[in-house]
């Protein structure tokens, strides 16, 4: 098993980039601890430690939306990663939208890009 | 001002991914405070937050190798940002490889990809 330094922060969890593996776009940012990063090299699927619900969590276990790992890639300190993933349902935001990175500064502004590829409330329910 | 949500994390720092604006590649990731977007906006160079140092941080005030911000994105929490960069001098980490990500998971083991592009001893100095 690789030895990633959880240790460095004070939560024991370290960020995972993840990248669509065709395009190169970041889809989003998490967090792993030992036991999501032991999980996602076992099973092929991204895992992440959720800091809302404190629990692991197994990307898209709501929505269906799971990540297929395709490619790990470990930074020069061992604290973080980046999954290369093929997004399963395209979208990896819970917002709908394919990135969570869905907004761009322009002159001190923040502009929505694209639009949602489904609508939150059909895919988690209502709340 | 875009107002980022520093106050999710208990130290006031959010990460930053760093992405080759012309090859989607992530260079590195850093952390950034409330000073270091500040500048950031202002400058059009990238600055983060030395966790090490406790201090602001110019990326490439020692080595040169600073990185002009080309674009700019936020995720969906405000709570994690993307630079898009030029990186002057080729290589962003301080190992002189070009990306902080040069080692790839292949069969439960670190495979190191390419070749340092400067060596650090010379850029930093030896100590």
């Amino acid at each position: 098993m690789i030895e990633l330094n959880f240790g460095k922060s004070s939560d024991g969890l370290i960020p995972a980039i993840v990248q669509d593996h065709s395009t190169g776009d970041v889809l989003m940012l998490a967090y792993i601890n030992k036991l999501a990063w032991e999980k996602t090299l076992e099973t092929g699927k991204a895992h992440y430690w959720s800091r809302s619900r404190n629990k692991l969590w197994l990307k898209g276990e709501s929505s269906g939306n799971v990540q297929m790992i395709h490619d790990i890639l470990v930074d020069c300190d061992d604290d973080t990663v980046v999954y290369k993933v093929e997004q399963i349902g395209d979208a990896a935001c819970h917002t709908g939208h394919r990135s969570c990175f869905y907004r761009r500064v322009i002159e001190g502004n923040l502009q929505v890009e694209g639009t949602p590829l489904f609508d939150p409330s059909e895919v988690y329910g209502k709340k």
